[in-house]
């Protein structure tokens, strides 16, 4: 039982060696210290910033849940609960932007002693974000579980009458990824609109208009430009997984109360993140090279070592875990197929997006007829890449409900499927174990988390050792090992992004699942009919549908407006006198500075649809009606996401393709027909689609915690 | 009892008087009468062999059915309504087509005489097909209520026990929307692949590559461009509005039986239809201008003063048709709330497409920072512009089921809600009839048929005229005013397209009504539950979900191949000598073939994953997962449909805001950025946007008729 406050402390004290072991390697000439600096400054500055917004918010919301809870319609422990959700989120940002933004030039040093050396470091940034986020993750919910533990055992006359002192602490805890949600919110979405800015102001004026390459020095978007690749896929990415982890967990506790597995049941998803852990840090210590040929596949093929070797004994060892705990071996069935459908939905994933891959290749081939068949075929390839996806997630979903559902007789049990005949006394039985075996397939899936964010987290180190690299007008073998590194961080971007939003999807999933038992239990009847033809639900499940549609519209202006303010900025500074030639600095903070307020501004806006939709709909249409809208969204969503990611990551590997030679090369019409469908794709793969994922699972989980309000008004 | 066949004969009647006005109209100039015939020639191939492979497609379903039939699983009358059903909307294309064929110069030719005079045949033409798509559905299905009437009457064995014979009848007659749907798939698929195909090649190699303005008699495509412009916009429209129309009437009369209206009830639908025959006769009269100065405000009130007319006229007469057959006062609150719907959707779709407005003046503003940004602009608009629809419709699904359900003591009666309460005894009743009242409301906003088809087919008559103008070198006084109705057409066709989205969700949502009705019959059980969190269901959702998406990407992709045929035929025919000197005419006819074949192959696999689809998902996962699987599509397709007509409309307008002097203007760098975006949304408005009507409702027709087969299996 000690398995996840122990788990939680392996994976922070690992942490730690490694952030110390990155610390400690050379951090290269005195320019590139100014680079990473620089970068490091304008990082904070942002963080700071956002965090104070998010202050003000976390003010706000601990007043209404305080206020909540003053009137009976929450626990009194609930606010206290998202403070500290909210601080142990924000803090991993924290602590993985502090070690990306040191390791970035460190990296680039690295690289000067061998190809390993560069990989051990920007990927060990990573498993620090990796790590940080699993442990303090785990953490929190250790803490909140201890503790709730011993208040309840202390007074027994806080449970209320009909409940069990474990009951009340799932359904308690349940409340709790509202902190990490919230944090996730203003991460994801603050952190795509400002990369985003940075990315096309930077590109659109300094590539198209001066002509001067990526990364110029002269530019001066250029460190905002790289600040925003750590605040998207390293602050954002962490803080979504953040969330997806912490909720797939208290989702799948109360589950396991409803379905009569107590409390080893409940304690099942904490022992999964507990041997995750174990089996993320052996992972990583597979993740290394031989040789000084920057070949792609041999990255890749480190990378994947990694991540599969930690699945597998993942699979091995959650064996013994239900073995010892429920014994109930559907469940096994259940976390198996999470963690299939995590690597199954990454392959294909690279199939939709990577070079290698007809679809992609398809797209540079579209630009022989001009920009609108690039964005055509690219918008073709994402729409078509949803089929799998969901595909997957649906099989996978069925095989965790029918076979968990299935198992009968505990641990000297075994499957009867004919459980789920509606004529069955045992069917209400087997429902409910089969919901808590839907859950269980997302921690299964989230379980590698350690070792899936650091691939995530390694990108945006090697793209800034790039970057700074090319500042520093470093030799063309250091560039062409940093390229490789940044090639496969761009990979692992592609597929990081495919695993993010089938987590969410099975998180949201959950929370879903959750929900509905919360409403059962506040109706108080023994079961609630949630008819898919009812109008009530049924208006609800449209307009569920559309929301992602009118988030995704509003983040897509938000970048475009963002992108506004910079591109007037680097404008005017390149007219600056000496900045053109090169003698004068241009004023990095300044853009640093535009991105972090445009990012604060534009995400209030969406932040306010995601939380307010689901709040007016339950107070309006009644809490039956919330179902219906979470399962449109999380339905349209989830296409909505794949699609945008993936036309995004296609577009964007299309204009390399033809980089790479292929149909006339950079500079060519074509080429900029493929740069079109590229800028087209940036804010859908790294502003609106990942915000999706905040959108579906954030929805769940404000209409958990406000449930009980809906009934004071139904 | 007699309104609808006398309604249907008085529309047909008077559709034959307005052909026979246009018929005897000047055809114009032997030059004219030739491009006329030329159309005509190449609509009609395009027909022929399409009807050809629809006849095999009905001889395999009719065996099919058939087959289902002698399995006792089937009705035997559906195999051989689905033919009537077919032949009747083949039918209505075919003297669509004609009709519009023939008017396009004599529209030129009139317009010659006055503006009223252009306008008037023009928009008789499109009458004609409005009336004869309301006639000729009126007629088939007012053909089998009698013939099944008088066959169930003379033998009253043939009535299954437990069953009455108007029961019996709706229920036979629910599964005729088989053969509309079933045309309207291919009308719809294949003529917007056909119409892209000839349109992007004609403008990419035309106006693009060679520089010659549009409607070029040297570009080999044009002829096959206005071909395209009445196989997309008559047929296709055409044949989409015919399955909503006969589709929405035949679920009003299955869902009133289980409402308990009985047969009075049951002809409600029929004599709304009837009702809007007059009224729509009626409202063409008004459409008429005076003077000769081609303002697109005086012709759009022309336009504007015909519909609202009607539908004012219909909201009086409806009252009278309840009050003397139901007496359910409720349901006359549905046929209104469908009624404003329509209209209101109607001024939203033109808010967001029409450069009079904000939203395409700032798509024409984007293409200043290039292709990209008018790309995004046009998503993000399209993609907002989905709320409004969707809460419209939202609104007036709720209405309709409340006051529907609400109303009790027929004629006498009055509200009373609190029947909805799940306690009241009655809340079984209240809710079979609000889902009557919701049916009712698609038939309400359907009733304007007549003459809201009018103004959509109205809008490829005036495109040929200019078309014709052009071609034969006609003064600019002519050229003005031809446009002056071209740009009419183009605005009648973005709100048209909205209609037809709205319309196409509420009857979509009648059958999926029906849908649950007939299997709630076939399971034998009192009632079912559709858990919306039933696993089964919520995976079917997801599924359907996804499918829009694929079936777009489907659908995008085939217009791209087609237009690669029709690029490299017409740049073939360019470096012919003499066609680019204008002395040796291109051969039109090998553009109009191209189109033709590929618009029969290309539409082949969308057609098979939509009859698949449902079919699969029933016989693996059952009948009620089925029900999961249309909500999905439904909810998502809406959406889709509603942003991909949006998106496309507007860059349509931005483009030619820009035209019209705006931001550089035609030829200048940005003009070049929105043609891009018009481009882009040439497939998204007038191919895969539109189809989507088809999918959804085809699905759920598919469902309703395969019912039968889901059980044998589960």
């Amino acid at each position: 039982m000690l398995l996840a406050p122990i788990g939680s402390m392996v994976a922070l004290l690992f942490a730690a060696h490694l952030a110390w072991k990155v610390a400690k390697a050379d951090p290269g000439t005195k320019e590139m210290q100014d680079i990473s600096k620089a970068v490091r400054e304008g990082a904070m500055a942002y963080l700071y910033r956002q965090y104070k917004v998010i202050l003000i918010y976390g003010v706000l919301m601990f007043a209404v849940l305080s206020l909540m809870a003053y009137h009976g319609i929450q626990n009194w422990f609930v606010p206290f609960a998202f403070f500290t959700g909210l601080f142990f989120s924000g803090l991993s940002g924290y602590i993985g932007m502090q070690i990306a933004t040191i390791s970035n030039c460190r990296t680039t040093q690295g690289v000067r002693t061998s190809l390993n050396r560069g990989l051990r470091i920007s990927f060990s940034s990573g498993a620090v974000m990796g790590l940080t986020v699993v442990g303090l993750g785990l953490l929190d919910l250790s803490i909140w579980f201890f503790a709730l533990k011993w208040y309840y055992a202390a007074n027994p006359g806080a449970v209320p009458v009909g409940s069990t002192a474990i009951k009340e602490i799932t359904d308690v805890m349940l409340n709790f990824g509202i902190g990490a949600s919230s944090m996730a919110l203003f991460a994801r979405v603050g952190g795509g609109i400002f990369t985003k800015a940075a990315d096309v102001g930077a590109d659109l004026v300094g590539k198209v208009e001066a002509g001067i390459p990526e990364d110029d020095p002269r530019n001066a978007a250029v460190i905002a430009d790289n600040v925003g690749d750590n605040v998207g896929d390293v602050a954002g990415m962490g803080a979504d997984l953040y969330e997806s982890y912490v909720g797939s967990i208290v989702a799948t506790m109360a589950l396991a109360i409803t379905a009569g597995y107590g409390i080893s049941g409940a304690m099942v998803p904490m022992l999964m993140a507990g041997v995750g852990v174990l089996a993320s840090i052996i992972g990583t210590f597979l993740v290394r090279v031989k040789g000084e040929d920057a070949d792609m596949k041999k990255l890749l093929n480190a990378l994947r070592r990694g991540i599969y070797t930690s699945a597998i004994l993942i699979a091995v060892l959650s064996f013994f875990v239900i073995r010892h705990t429920t014994g109930d071996m559907g469940t096994y069935v259940a976390i198996v197929a999470g963690l299939l459908a995590g690597i199954i939905i990454g392959f294909f994933t690279e199939y939709y997006t990577s070079d290698a891959y007809k679809p992609t290749q398809a797209i540079a081939k579209a630009s022989e007829t001009g920009h609108a068949t690039v964005v055509l075929e690219g918008i073709a390839n994402g729409m078509m890449s949803t089929a799998i996806p969901v595909i997957i997630v649906a099989i996978a979903t069925l095989a965790s409900y029918f076979c968990a559902g299935a198992w009968a007789g505990g641990a000297s049990g075994g499957f009867d499927f004919s459980r789920f005949s509606p004529s069955n006394p045992k069917f209400g039985e087997a429902a409910a174990q089969g919901l808590y075996g839907v859950a269980l397939s997302a921690v299964g899936m989230l379980s590698t988390l350690g070792i899936t964010l650091a691939t995530d987290a390694y990108g945006p180190v090697a793209d800034n050792a790039g970057g700074c690299a090319e500042m520093c007008g470093l030799g063309k073998d250091v560039r062409r090992k940093t390229d490789a590194l940044d090639s496969l961080g761009n990979t692992t971007a592609a597929t990081g992004k495919g695993f993010a939003i089938a987590s969410a999807a099975l998180t949201a999933l959950a929370l879903i699942a959750a929900y509905k038992d919360k409403i059962t239990a506040l109706s108080n009847l023994a079961e609630i009919n949630l008819d898919i033809l009812d109008p009530t639900i049924l208006v609800a499940v449209f307009i569920g549908a559309m929301l992602p549609f009118l988030f995704c519209s509003m983040t897509i202006r938000a970048v475009g407006r963002a992108a506004g303010s910079m591109i007037e900025e680097v404008r005017r500074q390149f007219h600056k006198p000496g900045v053109m030639e090169g003698k004068v600095k241009p004023d990095y903070a300044k853009c640093v500075d535009i991105s972090t307020k445009a990012a604060q501004k534009e995400m209030m806006a969406p932040a306010i649809l995601a939380i307010m939709a689901p709040i007016s709909v339950g107070l309006i249409l009644g809490p039956f009606a919330v179902a219906g809208l979470l399962v449109g969204s999380l339905a349209s969503g989830f296409v909505l996401a794949v699609f945008m990611a993936n036309s995004g990551g296609s577009w964007d590997n299309a204009k390399k393709f033809i980089e790479d030679d292929h149909y006339g090369g950079k500079g060519s019409q074509n080429h900029k027909a493929a740069v079109t469908g590229d800028t087209v794709g940036d804010p859908f793969k790294d502003t609106s689609g990942p915000s999706l994922n905040i959108l579906i699972k954030l929805m769940s989980m404000v209409s958990i915690v406000f449930a009980g309000l809906f009934f004071v008004f139904h």
